[in-house]
């Protein structure tokens, strides 16, 4: 019965617009990623799938987009990414291929004094673009504390203090581990969080923090410089934000590095 | 036409069941609301309408949802409960009627030395229900400082600290302000929060945080105790959930106080 | 160091209010959970732990939750609880347990014509509670289609429909799979999701869906009637919520049946 | 006391990299905005505002920006756009500001046949940004229906169709009316959205949407056709994304037209 049915989406567009991207969204999936301890980590991933769909087609085919995911979802890495993009673009006969996982990704974390094992999440983003040019984006979004200079200076004693989230994403041509920037950005808050803590690791992340207090603009600067140095950023964009301890509203900071990508919405 | 339409809405159920509730869900609406200081207050609601639906008949009939909800929008207030939900009961032909309203409610506050003036942002919930009894539950979002007094205690200097939402629900039969449980709420905290703060401020309410440790145990029983020496309440629930700063989850206290009401589900 | 430290949590309770939940909320976590077709399966959860706290005591201890979470969290089953719960209320010198999780569940589900496979997501809930009495129930939130009945019979042609997702939770003392569960909820709509499907499917599906015409009042019967013929449940609720296509707010229904549970907050 | 507190916002940065956006996020708070039917209309909205920070300063002065707030708030409209970031500017000594603001906007509207009102929820979003250039971005989300030419032309009877989301951000150096938009978008789908509807109207939409079948591809060419024909805008974005009723998943589509802002991250 197939074979008999109109292909409607191959019909002649109805108007002359290109359009850019069209695909599945919010597809939720297990996928497999690299872990540069275990080898690998399974995880589920919030998924777009695009192409671009020149104004001569009326519709794209959306089953397609599936089943490219069922065959890769088992190994996303940036090192396939080319090679999924490539068969979006051959497999929907289109010049452009976007891609885009969100995923928690875990990573065990000892406590500073006690040694105590934890999993902390991290939220990761992969965007993939492939057209005329190539453009791969990696996300991570670590969360850190904050303690205020300004309260600390002021205040006679205590400081207020608080979760801040640092979200990097940085385009870079050569390979580096999420692991290795998540190091970074927790380096450079006032101190770092941990899923299990006992009381000689509270004391020590307690006077941590009031002995190295930072603005949410010493973080992205903090986060920025360090980056810089790696040397393998062609872009990178740094944002921190403080869920205020004092107010009900956040501060925030960005700082941009480098030439923004052209083809990816960052 | 209408009417020679089929009201397939009236037809003999295909079912023996009785559906507890059938209505409207997230529709969301401007309203207006009684204010303490300025009479009333616009604000806009995410709001849930609910019927019973005896097993003989097969539909309830939605567009008189919101034609009710047109007809009150401008005075939402506890004293008109009674008259919306007997309202829905009439039009609808049912026994029992709910009604949900979730809004932000906003209240001028003075920052506590400098007097500088900024509006906070409560998230407030009216809950209705009326059938062979009535409940009314109204509840509250308040966030707070918390100060963490095993930090303070074992540490050299400092203490972590964060922002903490505290979520009140009330039963009561006597008349009572949302200005006076925030109130209530925001004297139970280590400190409270402003939308406007000057230095002196900031200085003031590090200090008053630091001198005022409280434990998210803590929290919720001193709301708890102000609460029943208030002495109008025949049920009331309270939670408070730190952002801890130190941890990238929260931590987490209830209490629940008098008799849980049973047709409205808390 | 840590002998010598002041266990704060230990001090006596300045307040004579019984806490009846304290723990750690929203933490995430890698978990494995039982699999109809493949033993076990890998999934991630966002986890509430929480144990009673006398009014003697000033604090709970935190940590604690986190390493039974260590401890337990490669083999979460509803035939563990018990031994789970047991183990918080002893470590935390506690008389009763939470335990909630919620994660995401996939399935291998075949397209109903071309038999293309494809994973479908579905989101889950697990609670338990251990104190004088015990109480487990397991959520299950299934998308399906519906199509409007009235819309179908009124109309020349065609009739709105939407996707709309069933809730239900169960209180059962006997094992059951969720993969029956959802089977008995996708067969209660007018049609049901799938993530890869081909033109034949589409036309399967969309013709079954016409022919099926159902209210949200009708699913909630549909699916109620259904679970009583199992005959395994002591409580049930189910909710069913249309993303309507014709409004930009849902209709919704919601079915309780027997003895609700007392200690879970459902 | 104030006087005497050091201003460490204004020490010397300890890092030599510029920030783009420094500020406050997420603050909500009661606006007023232009309507055209009755005016003004009061609304509530999450607002971000930033501005600049060159390398030379540690800190930025948050307490600014909500006083800023507080003087503008009663009237937020693109005309006042420059006023209030210049304000920024000179308040916080910044060579460029940015501020965003996020709000619900309603508007009566009369149902197709019965001429029933209700109103209608739409999310706006305003973007304005001062630096060496100016730019002001307008972002409206509209509701509508699209049923599937596929569904259609493949079965018998009956045709998929759902609730559809479309966002189009716009930037014009022209005044253009929010109601003139979303008649564009609501003209451009299989049919639209009421919160008000009686059986002669569902009847009339359900028809309307089979005899005008539309892709998500339709949708977003359709719009931009409509908005290039306006010659007012210099850029723009159209998305449009379906909640598939047959689908767990969504699909989208994407126009962009133009030359994409260089200073708003759209």
């Amino acid at each position: 019965m197939k074979s008999d049915m109109i292909d409607i989406q191959n019909q002649k567009g109805i108007n002359d617009i290109d359009i850019d991207k069209v695909g599945v969204k919010g597809i939720r999936y297990p996928i497999v990623v690299l872990d540069k301890e275990n080898g690998t980590q399974h995880t589920i991933a919030s998924i777009n799938l695009y192409v671009d769909l020149p104004h001569k087609f009326k519709g794209t085919h959306m089953s397609r987009f599936v089943e490219i995911l069922n065959e890769y979802r088992m190994e996303i890495k940036i090192k396939n990414f080319d090679t999924i993009l490539d068969k979006m673009k051959d497999l929907l006969n289109a010049k452009s291929a976007h891609i885009e996982f969100d995923f928690p990704y875990f990573i065990k974390k000892k406590a500073p004094i006690s040694g105590e094992e934890g999993l902390m999440e991290y939220k990761c983003r992969y965007v993939g673009y492939s057209g005329e040019k190539k453009e791969f984006i990696v996300g991570i979004k670590v969360p850190i504390t904050t303690l205020c200079p300004c309260s600390k200076e002021i205040s006679e004693f205590g400081a207020h203090n608080q979760r801040s989230h640092v979200n990097v994403r940085l385009l870079s041509k050569k390979f580096f581990w999420i692991e290795d920037i998540i190091a970074i950005v927790e380096g450079s808050g006032s101190a770092d969080l941990y899923s299990l803590l006992k009381r000689s690791d509270e004391k020590y992340l307690t006077e941590k923090a009031y002995d190295n207090p930072m603005f949410v603009e010493d973080v992205v600067r903090e986060v920025s410089r360090r980056l810089i140095e790696l040397d393998i950023f062609e872009w990178f964009l740094v944002e921190s934000e403080n869920i205020e301890s004092i107010h009900n509203h956040n501060v925030y900071a960005l700082i941009e590095w480098g030439k923004r990508p052209e083809n990816i919405i960052i």
